[in-house]
């Protein structure tokens, strides 16, 4: 692979496929709309797939809709794969997923203009419903791909307005043939913008990703009792706003004590009836915990518990606590964090090794294969927002990174 | 007067009229909806005119549609008023503002039928939505009666779904010819439920009301920045729902600090964008303070917005502070309160000095003429709720009340 070293990717082919891609979907204030299995869905992965084909890729659809370009390599192996996720949220950016799935699609076309055949085949892959913004679980097609849940009770979930994922997928064409997860990569790394603050910063512009957070979602209820809001002297009250403040500051407060990645957030609060002259008899809250440390995120969930049994009991406002989504941190594959360290600095930029706050594809296939994640940076650590941004030349940087390692791995 | 000491109301015909009166409206949860203006209304007012013109009370129906019924005095003076309102919210009880008019009305009746003609004419009035839960302001009728708020102006508001008060008046039957104000009462005295939980913890059966609580209303938004949640470090967030949750808190120990009648309520909340993952961009949210001193009042908002100042200095979450609606308290007349104290120590039960800590048409009519009001205790505190309910000896306890306080006023 020695003679590869100085293979770059095309950084305008690369811009031109983000900003074509991103002009599906797009709204009047800029941002992206392709909500998965929708007709704005169907136009990108129509987009991707003609892309694919023209490069000449062997092009597969699985019963889930996730699709694979596949370039052969010399030998019968299973492939390198890198890939992402081309939905969006309802107010997304561009690069979110978009950028994965390109930077993949740029190496390849790099690898494969250049004349190169690699000894592993390289694979691109297009993971169905990332973000989960339309219907859940969020990270559904590469959750089934390798074999977290199963076909059949994914094709007869309901989304909300009717249909099935089935029907849905059916309905835009992506009902494909092969089995999820039949392909059993030999590697798989991931590109994607950061979508935090850190490397923006300035400590690198390269993230070599060595872990995941565990995410914890809950929803808290705090029941008290509807009052006049005049007419009830404070003593008497059981006010379920005030209790709803108490959880957030505790939140917040336990994530500070805990210190380390540790983070917590409360991103949803609903008051019940919600009026100006009457106390809350009801507040639904929603907690977000992560670490990259199993042992610590179950210490602040018994911690949170535990908060909400003492606040129970010196308040009289009734407390109760309901999970919505737990996933376990991620830890990736030393040799392949390795290798995208190497490409980075045969690139002679600064990098760090550094963990995902945020869920993605890649914690799903590090179940099946040697998995890690190349990140750059997301400027102002902007996301899921019309704003979200990075500089082309982070772009181009990481996709240089990534075809780097690819061929490393592939050799 | 002596004569008439031992004159008592109709029990029945008082409970006959609050569940006639209570079932025009009713919804298949218990409550009354009748707002201000809607037909609901109309069959409400019909109902009590119907009652009054068979009493052979003179009726008269003002611009802005409250309805006097007058029973004429031995002499020509000014009348001594009672009355209260017929309006609901959305899910009322019967009692609220209903056992103000027709416990004025039982007691005219009751003077009526005994064959009593005192020195000064009385009157019962109904006055134009209280409540303000279809339109704005509330106790529209009783602001307008004492000059506090223009006819042409109020005629020509818009009501939401197009018409307005003139139009919507028109349209019940109730735009009527008289000048409001123009009968300047010599007294007024208005009966109502508690609409709190003092009464009812068992201090008295009847409240001589010395004053009414001043209410501040205000909305308070605080601006941070959305980011994601799994990847911003909290020492770089600037989450707006952590700031809502200072405030809340604050108000809370302000209120405690500040004791003596002093209430302070968060009824209301509201993130942006308000998702699980999304560290919250902005809160907005309402904070109702009430004091009998203004000057307490005063000092409560002057910490709020020394507060709001601080928390934003100390955090770089932005704060504003923007009013919504301010009255002043009001102090009824010592020589009202003073006559409802006799006339329950004259039943024999005890009464209990006390302040509102609700708005009530009787501090519109405290401008124009001695005023004061008489409650009974709600049961549970609860009003505005189809469980609104009062023990019928009580509401029978007022109307007495009332019915001497006002034979001994019209002396």
């Amino acid at each position: 692979m020695s003679d590869n070293r100085d293979l770059r990717i095309d950084r305008q082919r690369l811009m031109d496929s983000l900003e074509t891609l991103g002009q599906l979907g797009r709204k009047a204030d800029g941002s992206c709309c392709r909500l998965a299995l929708t007709d704005e869905d169907k136009l990108g992965r129509d987009l991707v797939v003609s892309w694919m084909k023209h490069l000449g890729l062997e092009v597969k659809v699985d019963r889930v809709g996730n699709i694979l370009g596949l370039l052969p390599g010399s030998e019968t192996l299973p492939p390198v794969m890198t890939g992402s996720h081309i939905d969006t949220v309802a107010t997304g950016g561009k690069l979110d997923g978009c950028y994965g799935v390109l930077a993949g699609l740029e190496a390849l076309r790099t690898v494969k203009e250049a004349g190169i055949v690699t000894r592993h085949p390289l694979a691109v892959a297009v993971f169905t419903n990332e973000e989960g913004a339309r219907f859940q679980p969020d990270m559904l097609g590469s959750l089934v791909y390798v074999g977290g849940l199963g076909v059949e009770e994914t094709l007869a979930a309901p989304i909300s307005g009717g249909s099935t994922i089935g029907e849905a997928l059916a309905r835009i064409g992506y009902a494909g043939s092969e089995e999820p997860g039949s392909i059993v990569p030999a590697a798989f790394i991931e590109a994607h913008i950061e979508q935090g603050p850190i490397l923006t910063s300035g400590v690198g512009r390269i993230g070599a990703v060595k872990d995941l957070q565990g995410i914890s979602w809950q929803e808290v209820t705090i029941q008290g009792a509807a009052n006049h809001a005049g007419t009830t002297p404070m003593n008497l009250r059981r006010d379920a706003a005030w209790g709803a403040a108490q959880v957030i500051c505790f939140v917040h407060d336990l994530a500070l004590e805990l210190g380390g990645s540790q983070v917590g957030t409360v991103g949803s609060v609903k008051l019940d009836p919600g009026l100006i002259n009457v106390i809350p008899r009801e507040a639904v809250l929603t907690v977000d915990l992560r670490n990259p440390l199993e042992s610590r995120l179950q210490e602040a969930e018994q911690r949170l518990a535990g908060f909400l049994e003492t606040l129970a009991v010196e308040t009289g406002l009734e407390t109760s606590l309901r999970p919505l989504s737990r996933t376990e941190p991620v830890v990736f594959d030393d040799h392949i964090i390795d290798v995208i360290r190497q490409s980075a600095e045969l690139m002679g930029q600064p990098y760090l090794i550094m963990t995902s706050g945020a869920g993605q594809d890649a914690q799903m296939l590090a179940r099946i294969c040697p998995s890690a994640m190349i990140f750059v940076p997301s400027i102002g650590g902007i996301s899921h927002s019309p704003l979200e941004a990075t500089n082309p030349d982070d772009l181009e940087l990481g996709a240089n990174v990534l075809l780097q390692a690819m061929l490393k791995l592939a050799e």
